[in-house]
């Protein structure tokens, strides 16, 4: 799979800050979108709300299953209260498809490794090798992420699949983000945990744009 | 406690890359450095290859236990495998003091979770409540500390001792670097596994240099 040929990419758990904002992102150039709701109602409104502001590309809106039915990429934008029981419900259905996984564990607002060791190994144990699972996106901020006149931060994406990681590094720079292979899936539970640090120094100095950038390697 | 006042700074396991790259920093701008070792021959072996580096400011040799009852502030900058050592040989010997712990659990180059939560926690277990640990420093290239001309990244700093926190950013300032407080002692496992993905991202791009900014707050 490329994504240099035609592609749709399925957000499951659309609906929330993460999924619309990266929907309007994905769609700005041209890439097909779908986004996924348990309540495919709550999918097609979403999508007519979005739909004035993306001027081409495609964006639809199904129930989560039939969204992923559509896809090659699936990207998974629960909170991570919903992300266990969300991989359960798509399992087998995800053969032949990438899982981008941009679930962090939060609780009450702070960062925890959950028992599997990140949510990424918790997709990971979940699906069986289905379908590879790379992590990907949880640092971005949503609200620049929905200004597309806003500079993003760096995307560190991780995964034990260097195929599908090098398709999803390819994707994300569609956004306007600068990508970094940034390891295994050993290492999820870094890049999930650092979403929780930078939601805390978002609330300490009243931003909503807190990012990290690499510096030192290749400049 | 005020850095405001003269004050010394003590690191233990002080000969390694991170300890003497630590020491020419800080002994630059004038704090009294106190390289701690388990050999205090190799401590003074050491501190003699720094002076001719260093203009001004005072940098002396000791045994560990030595070093430490000499100062305000204990970097402990061991590899992993001998934090939990140092840490217990160190109790007794910390109150008032405050302990900077820079270690990052790594197995084989790799970041991992120890049982405690983090290198800090572990710490803080052992420590029972004698000294308070503040995390810092695990993110900044030895290579670039070394070079007074090199710029460093940002330096994460977390714990649950507020006024320690303060007073360690200070200190950190002295060297160069931005500091910001990245919350509570339970963020330290993001913030150690972070050098373990800076590893990763080196190796991968063959640079000695890797680091992170934090940008979006206050710029």
């Amino acid at each position: 799979m490329s994504v240099e040929r035609e592609f749709a990419i399925a957000i499951v758990g659309g609906t929330g800050n993460l999924g619309t904002a990266l929907a309007l992102r994905l769609a700005a150039p041209g890439v097909k979108v779908i986004i996924g709701s348990r309540d495919p109602e709550k999918a097609r409104a979403v999508v007519d709300s979005l739909r004035p502001r993306i001027a081409h590309g495609m964006i639809e809106g199904y129930a989560n299953q039939e969204a992923v039915q559509q896809a090659e990429f699936v990207v998974i934008a629960v909170p991570y209260e919903g992300h266990a029981t969300m991989v359960a419900a798509l399992k087998g259905q995800l053969g032949g498809k990438t899982v981008i996984d941009a679930v962090v564990p939060l609780n009450k607002g702070r960062p925890f490794v959950p028992a599997a060791g990140s949510a990424l190994r918790e997709a990971q144990e979940i699906l069986g090798g289905e379908a590879p699972v790379i992590g990907a996106l949880h640092n971005i901020s949503a609200v620049d992420l929905q200004d597309p006149a806003s500079s993003l931060g760096d995307v560190l994406v991780c995964g034990d699949d260097a195929g599908a990681k090098k398709n999803v590094m390819e994707l994300i720079r569609r956004i306007g983000a600068r990508t970094f292979d940034a390891g295994p899936a050993s290492h999820a539970y870094v890049i999930e945990g650092l979403t929780g640090v930078l939601i805390y120094l978002n609330r300490k100095h009243k931003s909503k744009h807190a990012s990290v950038r690499i510096t030192g390697i290749g400049e």
